[in-house]
């Protein structure tokens, strides 16, 4: 095995850096945020650090960095409370990544790709359309994460969106039907099969 | 589509609940989290909110409950200061998930299940043997999550172990070459392969 120290990763070049820290934690979630600006501009980015925090009641977090223009969703989130999460499936895959460019905050990435907004039950915020699961989202608290500026963001699910033959009897959201992505690291995407479910584990005598 | 409803979502029987909220948010880390109690215990848990903090410092956060037997982990993190985040791939499936079992904190899972702990560089936290990626971790800071009372824990990664055969000339660590599982729920595993890497996205005019 390889083997990187503290001082090693300190001295890395700060490419070889991103690449290694983001992909060192194995796979990550695939998502689009939606958000709308309280001026009405429509913004769309992706993001792979949602994750559960609670079931009752159902509660997402995600991290945002305050210096990059990932901050266009924090800001909206601020200033309207709500927010959409999609998942990044195969056909969209390309698009999805785009953006990740840093576009000015007056400028919609739904205007650059081929992602387009829809609207349901009157939700604020705008969802991906065609996206095989979206969940509105209400802004609930947020944490400064001190160690190196970023912000936790918790929204509670408040609907949750999902096509139909994905949805098993116990509740179970079967992502690879879907063809749901997941991410390694900053750019490489992988689309998942199911390889197997297991049985509630109970402590061998 | 499927519409639950905020209300809907309330009302949900709880298992139904857990198997739908854990598998909505998309793709989840697969990890191992290895620890040692101040008496000498050592811990092994399935993990999956390992989620990427930043690069520079390099950290890693994750959530933990404090009612469940996870707590095993956290007392012992906060006793010691370090742990190890291993990743779980195809050959130990059926044990990682195993070690989500509620086993007592003097019973160790390395002796319930085939996985075998493995000490490196005098670091005093218990690897996980075999796991292509195996991180060595130091306690930073947590942060307690009010909206449902979990915990979550910030480390900085202090050595990083890869196979050689994963890391790629930029950093870029190829997580399918492992076989490096995904999770999908509670209960659901995957093992991707890499479908695309794209390049660093910059606006279109």
């Amino acid at each position: 095995m390889t083997y990187i120290s503290n001082e090693e990763l300190d001295n890395l070049h700060h490419i070889y850096r991103i690449n290694l820290i983001n992909s060192c934690s194995g796979y990550k979630s695939a998502n689009l945020i939606g958000t709308k600006s309280s001026n009405g501009i429509e913004n769309v980015a992706v993001f792979s650090s949602v994750t559960h925090i609670g079931s009752n009641p159902p509660m997402l977090g995600f991290f945002c960095r305050p210096t990059t223009v990932l901050r266009n969703t924090y800001e909206n989130i601020k200033s309207t409370d709500y927010y959409t999460i999609n998942h990044i499936y195969l056909p969209i895959l390309e698009d999805a990544h785009h953006t990740s460019a840093k576009y000015d905050s007056q400028i919609s990435e739904f205007d650059k790709t081929n992602l387009i907004s829809e609207y349901k039950n009157e939700f604020k915020a705008p969802f991906v359309k065609g996206a095989p699961i979206q969940l509105a989202m209400e802004y609930v608290e947020e944490y400064n994460i001190k160690a190196n500026d970023t912000i936790l963001v918790i929204g509670k699910i408040i609907g949750l969106h999902v096509n139909d033959d994905l949805l098993e009897d116990d509740g179970f959201i079967n992502l690879s039907k879907a063809q749901v992505a997941t991410i390694n690291g900053l750019d490489g995407y992988a689309i998942p099969g199911l390889n197997k479910r297991f049985d509630y584990q109970r402590p061998k005598l």
